[in-house]
């Protein structure tokens, strides 16, 4: 355990903890006393039938989900749906490496896998805010890896579905991708195999990381373009430093590692023995998958094929200079390209 | 000066060396009796204009430009060209930081531009090769950014060009992406500031950077289609130990640092004050710019701005699942498109 305030109310509030209880994982660990951060947004209505879940990505918990993705007038009005966003397992917010007490703490967090998160997100969800159905469940990247597990795990309790910048099985490529950015973090010297006194003995490695998603996380255009002069950097080493290397270096690098993990190996056909079309399936959600077209890791083609998987499907592709950090709505444009689709999926009954 | 047999003649071999005699740099050092490592094949003739010269890429040698890009039948046939290949300064069979004595080698290896590999190949051809004119320059990556620096530079001296998947100008993409390549070795403790004793000591490093080039190098699809699979690998990890960290493993950490700074600075506006189109403008090469299709950090529509600023030049886009590292002709049908190009090309007259 680990004194770490960046993940704070002051940083990422206001959110609600809740305990859920243990929670035994697929990998065979337990996360004893399993705390669950959340934002609620909006109110539950009479039929129970206005519930929307947002999940959270890799390095992101609920503000940004909120910032971004909620607000009066946009497809996630507060006046007119119940908007739960949950942090997931290890983003610092919710039960994480770093706010784990010992000796399952630190190093030695359980490994968790992105259906231990759907569970226990669906267990806050039923047994302590009441809510048995979805009229939506959405997030981005690793949010569209828990968007998918919920559909594919509990279709009758999703409604609709739109998994954005992200996959239903994880390729490849972005396992090695993700190993990468591990990699930047165990190679710090001052990472001691996970037992540091301080995030900030890693920063080497944290800033190692940042700049592997600056050269992954945008896309080529948007540096060919100087996108980043538009968000107040004045050079690119302005902007790797102060905007990449700021955003990374505060956070808890076993909390990452627990991430990235958990990230490489989402994957809903382990309900069916690997067969992924059997799994997609089964999906009973109106889903609407939503690649970025310049994402560098998650390419539209990926979402394509997955998409053509789902039964009650389409696919709708967002045109963003930003590639797989657009999801980050640097961009009026993409925030509205979003809400277009949203809108749309929110308006198709079910 | 470090011992490493990589750099030999039984890996790279046959080459012959040329003294070429002091060279001073752009940036002001001096490779004091610069040697540089050069094979030819085919002869010169009369009319000497059937001379091509051939350029390298970051961490190749005149060996693999040989053998995937020359041969009878091939476009580059010694039947009919005389085919001069040169490897880089850095590269580590030409002067390079771990096969310079002190006090200028290892780390203290002088900073080198491409410019300076040009003025230094303009040697070896004119002085000591007995060539005037080049019937066509034409080389991947590093080797376009040669080749571009050639058709500027030498615009009377180049009838044809042909970048294959490079640019004239480095992106600042391309160059956050190369420092993520060096911070790999440079974060290796064993580095030392440049002064291990053996390449064996940054091999923690090494392998870091393989997995960079395993990320960027191919393309999601060569992955997703497990194209590794016809190359004789059973498994992503087998593939990736065992291709990729085995290329990396043997070479100098510090002749890639040599060449990685050479390659972000890449950029033949340096003669023309920083305007770009001023300066393609000046090329006088029949040039076909060949991008690769996939290509993850050279991406055709940045090679076909460039095109668009030459003259009398072509965008010719060879399309293969390799992405950047098609350049290594693991497939027939990459060839087969490169043949047709620069046979087209030579076959252009001028």
């Amino acid at each position: 355990m680990i004194v770490n305030d960046y993940y704070s109310e002051v940083n990422h509030g206001p959110y609600q903890l809740q305990d859920i209880g243990d929670l035994v994982l697929e990998e065979g660990g337990t996360i004893r006393a399993c705390q669950l951060a959340f934002a609620t947004y909006g109110k539950l209505n009479e039929a129970k039938d206005n519930a929307i879940l947002i999940t959270t990505w890799y390095s992101g918990t609920s503000k940004i989900m909120a910032d971004v993705y909620v607000g009066p007038g946009r497809a996630l009005d507060p006046a007119k749906y119940h908007i739960v966003i949950v942090n997931q397992i290890g983003n610092g917010l919710s039960s994480s490496p770093h706010n784990t007490a010992g000796p399952g703490g630190m190093a030695r967090f359980p490994k968790v896998r992105i259906g231990d998160d759907v569970q226990a997100q669906h267990r806050l969800l039923t047994e302590h805010l009441g809510i048995e159905r979805l009229a939506l469940v959405t997030g981005g990247s690793m949010g569209a890896q828990q968007t998918y597990e919920w559909a594919v795990r509990f279709p009758d309790m999703v409604q609709r579905a739109a998994p954005i910048a992200g996959t239903a099985r994880n390729t490849d490529h972005d396992f090695l991708y993700a190993e990468t950015l591990n990699e930047a973090i165990w190679s710090d010297p001052g990472w001691r195999g996970g037992w540091y006194r301080s995030g900030a003995d890693v920063a080497a490695g944290l800033r190692r990381q940042a700049r592997l998603w600056a050269v992954m996380g945008w896309s080529t255009e948007f540096f060919k373009q100087e996108v980043w002069r538009g968000l107040g950097f004045s050079s690119l080493e302005d902007f790797t430093v102060n905007f990449m290397e700021g955003y990374f270096l505060p956070m808890d690098p076993n909390d990452l590692l627990c991430l990235a993990w958990k990230w490489q190996r989402g994957d809903v056909s382990r309900h069916t023995g690997g067969d992924l079309a059997a799994a997609l399936g089964r999906i009973k959600a109106k889903t609407f998958v939503m690649p970025i077209d310049e994402d560098m890791f998650f390419p539209p083609r990926d979402c394509a094929a997955e998409q053509a998987l789902i039964p009650n499907s389409e696919l709708r592709v967002i045109n963003s200079l930003g590639g797989h950090l657009a999801l980050f709505g640097i961009e009026q444009a993409y925030k509205d390209q979003v809400d277009r689709h949203l809108a749309a999926l929110l308006a198709t009954p079910v």
